[in-house]
């Protein structure tokens, strides 16, 4: 026998039969996530973790072999983050799932491969919420959202996934599994290590369970749907607005990402619209009524060509869905490149003129969506991967794109994280004394580098 | 002359003059913050920064020399965070106290020297609201607040400071500034270093400047005050509004604390009540009413043998007053141990049981007040400074109070950091394998240990 196969008998005969999947066509699902950008390589194995002792036990061989730990969740990342690198051992959570509720305290007490509609929908059977809502909601998992800090669109009003983590059950490099936070609101013994796990993109552990902060469920939905004639305009909105209240929506669609919804499927969109803002407030009672109508004269003062308005949630939810469904109408006109920057909110406009002006420079199609009350937006990249040129400038386009939020003072990644699609322009946004600094904490945590190596750094 | 006053007038050469002091009566009033526990030691010299290149020039001397550096802001700890250390350089930020907002961003950007009040003037002027307001605002410094990651009493729906700051500079152990975040909202690019900085109480670097969201201003409050027979109801109340709604204050006094404030400044409390709860709403619009009314039903469902709303702001100022007097009230009493432990919310009841029989045990007073919608409690040890046995049991004390949060899956600090004073406790709540990984990243960030030692670890 090899080495290696000595290796993974060793590995099986620490784990229950079923665990560890060596065969290549049974590995083949697990080694991309959504964005298969870059390509992944080949795992060693597959170890589909029922509890955290195995999960140590996988972290634990892996660290005497010196192989790499490629931990996933639902594999719905679009940074690659998951994505599988050769001869490593992916670390499957998707069979750690459980939810349970403490009612009482408001907490969710939940495990990695839980998805996040799991949990909303858990939470929900106690008239509570939580509120963090990737677009991906429905086939993502929990540990997916704490490796990534995941976002979504309510967080304009109710925050992204740390502010809702009070605590986590983490494995370390070396196997030792550690608990900090709890179930407690306030905390502050001792360094932040909670909030530096979160959104680590499994570089520094492996998360086990997390307690999550629900909210007491918030009432029925007001929408408007405006049109203006510039993005320039649909941004002095979305400002003028932040100022007075916080809505629970504010999205933005740019033209080209209107065209691309009414191709795929005709909902009466304004095609000469130069920006959309879909919005809404959930706020309780009569505030609900007044905050939708303030949003209404701040649309029209802000140069709204149209704005249409219910207080009826299920009309409401019809005109989110196009919003929601530009993903996939974009997605139809070919092979894409999803971007996720992020600028000040005022910048809005000054991003999105860059956006464009990149499209034409490289003569590609980059259609954007924005959460534009918190200026995070998705400039999506169309190309032909058939055609070698098309796909040249389309990786010219997506790079240019993140020079051009660094440029603002903004980011190149807003809730999707930076995996291994976005680390060559980590760097130019976080510039060498915080790279350096990010190596030390690496290091420090993770001295032989076997915790997903290749993603962010 | 010797090494040491070389090495001072190196410090005095690089820095301008006025800048550094080293009269041991100069330096007096930078030796101690407010908890004057443990006794705090002689500086070798006190900085006075003007701005973040003295800063630099002042940790770089100290690496330079082995020089122990002790950052403060306003001294207004609770922990004996930003004590002097003999030998070391003490450095101030309070002359750096510039706050300038951003309303289109809606941030703040603010020098750590500023006081919170001051940065809530700031955005008030502009409609906007920094929401983290510890009971100490009006002379706290904001590099204080994030150096502890402070709370207060809004907590309980706008969340603690570390929710709030979206970007920092911070010197590092070896003099290189660095800024992480900005003026984004959501931003996952790289590992959560902001975070890990905020709370880490000046071990791993001296912030220089703050970027901090703002929010619109609520409107105005309405307040509930209501007498409970016992803490486990008005804990229950607790629960009860907290399932349903977040109100923007739930403060709760014990029996003990009741009558401190009455002995101090009668007002008419009820001193039979076994506690006191101190409510508010600031819902928008109409929701305001709705919510109070909604809290007076809980209060009554619960128990409360009184229930006194308002919805007059001014009238109800009044209450919180009240609120806010039980600290002086108490300090009246004697000298005291300001206790900062936390508890899941629905095991208030337990915790302040526990806290009644450790004051029973020891022959000590032990009123307590709490940030009861956090579960965030204050017991307040009273004792005679001048009787060694009296400072015995208040000592014992103090520590029990400690051990009974953590039996109870609570925490020994929840808003005013471990500093030097809870040290001692902080193994007893992490365990050694949290320790552990504390130590490996304070020893990644300071290897040669000269940030504030003697601070949590």
């Amino acid at each position: 026998m090899t080495t290696t196969t000595h290796a993974l008998e060793e590995l099986r005969s620490s784990l229950p039969s079923g665990v560890v999947l060596t065969e290549p066509d049974a590995m083949e699902k697990y080694r991309h996530d959504w964005s298969r950008n870059p390509p992944a390589g080949m795992p060693l194995a597959v170890v589909r973790a029922e509890n955290a002792a195995q999960v140590q036990a996988a972290v634990r061989w892996a660290a005497a072999h010196g192989v790499p730990v490629v931990p996933r969740g639902a594999g719905s990342g679009l940074s690659g983050g998951s994505n599988a690198v050769d001869g490593c051992l992916t670390l499957s959570l998707e069979r750690m799932n459980a939810v349970e509720i403490d009612t009482a305290t408001r907490v969710a007490v939940v495990e990695p491969g839980a998805f996040n509609l799991e949990v909303k929908r858990a939470a929900a059977e106690h008239g509570l919420f939580y509120p963090p809502d990737p677009s991906s909601y429905e086939i993502c998992s929990i540990g997916g959202n704490v490796a990534t800090n995941a976002g979504g669109l309510c967080c304009v009003k109710y925050g992204v996934t740390t502010d809702y983590v009070l605590g986590i059950d983490v494995v370390l490099a070396d196997g030792t599994l550690v608990t900090l936070g709890g179930k407690r609101i306030k905390d502050v013994a001792g360094l932040s290590l909670l909030k530096l796990f979160v959104g680590s993109e499994g570089t520094l552990g492996i998360v086990t369970r997390a307690i999550l902060r629900l909210v007491p469920a918030p009432g029925p939905t007001s929408t408007l749907v405006a049109t203006f004639p510039t993005v320039a305009a649909a941004a002095a909105a979305v400002v003028a607005v932040g100022r007075q209240i916080r809505p629970s929506m504010m999205e933005l669609m740019d033209r080209a990402s209107v065209n691309a919804v009414e191709d795929f499927r005709p909902m009466g969109l304004d095609r000469d619209a130069g920006a959309l803002l879909v919005a809404q407030s959930d706020a309780p009672g009569a505030a609900r009524v007044e905050e939708a109508a303030l949003m209404e004269q701040a649309f029209l003062d802000a140069g709204a060509t149209g704005v249409f308005l219910t207080d009826d949630p299920e009309e409401g939810e019809m005109f989110v869905a196009a919003r929601r469904m530009s993903f996939h109408a974009i997605e139809a006109r070919g092979s894409i490149l999803l971007e996720d920057v992020g600028a000040p909110v005022p910048l809005l406009p000054e991003l999105l003129a860059e956006v464009a002006a990149i499209a034409e420079r490289h003569g590609v199609e980059i259609p954007t969506v924005a959460h534009a009350g918190d200026g995070n937006t998705h400039p999506i990249v169309v190309y032909d991967a058939a055609d070698a040129d098309s796909t040249a400038r389309a990786r010219a386009a997506f790079d240019d794109v993140m020079a051009a939020a660094i440029a603002l003072g903004g980011t190149i990644t807003g809730e999707h994280g930076v995996g291994r699609a976005k680390k060559g322009a980590l760097p130019d946004q976080l510039g060498p004394d915080v790279m350096a600094l990010t190596r030390r904490v690496k290091d420090a945590l993770d001295p032989d580098g076997i915790l997903n190596p290749g993603a962010i750094l």
